[in-house]
């Protein structure tokens, strides 16, 4: 698909007809997000990929309770057959800024400017949301509903791996409820945009 | 150009001609910028854009030493016509879930599990890399050499505002020399990539 219409059909999709995604697009998705920029090329990232009703009931079960569950909206999202949680490594950039070419900078042990970790983690989630599209899937970025530690408990995940939500997926079912944030409406672009200065 | 061109072809560029990006150009990449996804639809992000050796001179003093820029290797990055400052606004987030709607979530005053407004602003700074290559530009994202406050101050920017770094973009002159980090090559997927749990 051509990249400009990508962009332009990208949002975030609640509702999913349960079919499955073939194991090569899945491939593909996930080949994509390891393509994303890292800071001294650290790549600390991981990513739990959970496919079909056993795995991604684990995680709904996890990070909501009945009543949520219960939301008339809910079970065209609860039936999508992928969900990826993407995690940061905050150790590897440490371990890569203590390296001989890095260790000028002063970050192996220091606080660091900007969480690099976690903006590229989030480089590597918007390739996913975006190679989706390209694959004719709709997806949703999901934050944890403050379940991150009890996921990560269920999931096994190491205690340096931190979650940044989750990028749910699989086939559009059309009975998609637009988010009602969206009413917002777009920030004028000249609150946005500063030439120059601000 | 196709969506899977985009994403192989990404990579970091650091030699640039010089010769301008057109206005039409890098509107749509501005305009790709803004329709990157963000929780409750804050839109907590905006961008400082320099264009031309004025203002793109005045970021590469604020942000190096005469030493730093005298590596024969940076006057093709300092030649690049546009820099793009990306910045988040954590209080449009706090305001936002402080909103009838969002209230429950809590989130208007504690700490968050996951800044999103840095997720948030991650994103549209793919979106910006993406779309560079699109339009067969190059581009770099960089962090501030630890030269974000001064910065900031340079360009007048509201105290609530932070930038995540700033995306370097012009057309590659073909004299780039591939980050060493590069040599590191990617991480085994099977290291990246963990299936129904850790």
């Amino acid at each position: 698909m051509d990249f400009q219409t990508v962009v332009q059909r990208r949002k975030m999709v609640r509702s999913f007809s349960g079919e499955a995604v073939p194991p090569e697009v899945l491939e593909q998705i996930l080949g994509n997000a390891q393509r994303a920029p890292s800071a001294g090329f650290s790549q600390g990232w991981a990513f739990v990929v959970l496919v079909g009703p056993s795995e991604t009931g684990l995680f709904w079960e996890t990070i909501s309770d009945p009543e949520w569950r219960a939301d008339p909206y809910r079970p065209g999202l609860l039936r999508a057959p992928v969900v990826i949680v993407p995690l940061t490594d905050e150790a590897a950039y440490r371990a890569r800024y203590g390296e001989a070419d890095k260790a000028a900078y002063g970050l192996a042990e220091s606080e660091w400017p900007v969480p690099y970790w976690l903006v590229d983690t989030s480089f590597a989630a918007m390739l996913i949301l975006l190679s989706a599209v390209d694959a004719g899937l709709g997806a949703l970025f999901t934050g944890l509903n403050h379940h991150d530690d009890e996921l990560m408990l269920a999931l096994g995940v190491p205690p340096e791996y931190r979650p940044i939500g989750a990028v749910v997926m699989g086939w559009p079912d059309g009975e998609d409820k637009p988010s009602p944030s969206l009413a917002r409406g777009h920030r004028p672009a000249e609150s946005v945009i500063h030439r120059g200065r601000w």
